[in-house]
């Protein structure tokens, strides 16, 4: 082999060890993303049994993390990264915490589906929770598919969609209040279900974080804690 | 300058380098203990002014943590290093985070405090919450010391100490909906109160975090989602 030839082959097997690492990112996500459906769907159709199942599973989605770590750090040692490589490698250790984190709140969803499901069960089947739930889901995707198409223009609306998710759980929770304020009886429930809301709201923050992550991979800027005006003007948007 | 003593300058200069990383970790948990330690005393002593004051000066530890995460992708890019010098920054890239989510904690019981304070205080100045916020402080403190000492050992007692953090947010939120059953007029005092102590037990998750850290820096190994007994012999304690 030829020092040229040895030094594409080097560059063509790194170039595979950032796709997988990309792939497995996507992986990942596509695991945290199963484990919200499910523990939303637990929690507004009263399915305790589906509530512990998800839970329960929350090892899987650590255990994807612990590994992708150490595969950004055997590449980081290995490869000496530079630049985008380089970004995309701190990006992926930023975005795996967030994911991770997810699974947690979603774990926190199940275990409180669990104990809502021996409760009454309203009507309305947690309507709202029901709504603010589809929104967290549909930014977390978006999140994700704005990382595997390097989409910083996306990201950055899925930035400012974050204060319609924040203003969706303060509604849920002022209408806890009012519900406990009228009839003492249901304070147990509408606690578990402001805490509900708030693993919700906790998930849309996590997205948040994802897409500034690929903002900042993508331009190499980092908009953590910029105003969104001042983050279109950093990036150009 | 030979070549040696270029080496020797370089290796030198490098190893400011990690020392000076160290020491901006050290003063971002500084900073972090500090509103910390304000967030409790405002919410604690019904200190309204206080409380939105601490929480106004969030973006200074955001600064930091961007700061301190420019300089991590610096030093990785220009000194490509290995082994414990790479674990370094690794951890420092995650510890950073979590520091960063405890300031957010914090701004929240700032703003929590603020609120709580325009409304009814009680004789015993919420005696528990406070409890469990010094509890909660040590644990930060603690960390932030193991950190800087890389002390697994002592990192290894703040992961187990984090149980009792729980049990004492478990014990305040039973109370809170006690007291919310027996007068319905301080529902949304307790459940500010109940907010607040789920900020605190947050923070000691993060608490537990940067120890695992701390752990993986000083061993190599990656003790996260293991329980302890596995930790023990992972790490030989």
């Amino acid at each position: 082999m030829t020092s040229e030839q040895f030094k594409q082959h080097t560059s063509r097997r790194f170039n595979e060890e950032l796709e997988h690492l990309r792939t497995e990112v996507l992986r990942m996500g596509g695991l945290v993303e199963n484990h919200l459906d499910r523990a939303i769907e637990a929690i507004t159709a009263g399915d305790s049994e589906m509530g512990l199942l998800v839970a329960g599973e929350d090892y899987k989605i650590n255990e994807l993390e612990v590994s992708i770590d150490e595969e950004c750090s055997r590449v980081l040692a290995t490869r000496a990264p530079a630049a985008g490589d380089l970004r995309l490698i701190v990006a992926v250790i930023k975005v795996i915490t967030d994911l991770e984190r997810i699974g947690d709140e979603a774990q926190r969803i199940g275990y409180l589906a669990s104990r809502l499901a021996s409760q009454d069960h309203p009507h309305d089947h947690y309507s709202e929770l029901k709504a603010l739930g589809e929104h967290v889901q549909t930014m977390v995707h978006d999140t994700l598919d704005a990382f595997s198409r390097l989409d910083a223009d996306d990201a950055l609306q899925i930035v400012e969609e974050d204060k319609l998710v924040d203003e969706g759980y303060d509604q849920i929770t002022r209408q806890c209040i009012s519900m406990m304020m009228e009839d003492p009886r249901t304070i147990r429930r509408f606690m578990d279900i402001s805490w509900a809301a708030r693993a919700l709201e906790r998930i849309g923050d996590h997205a948040k974080n994802i897409s500034e992550y690929v903002i900042y991979l993508v331009h190499g800027r980092d908009i953590r804690h910029l105003e969104i005006s001042e983050v279109k003007r950093e990036v150009g948007s």
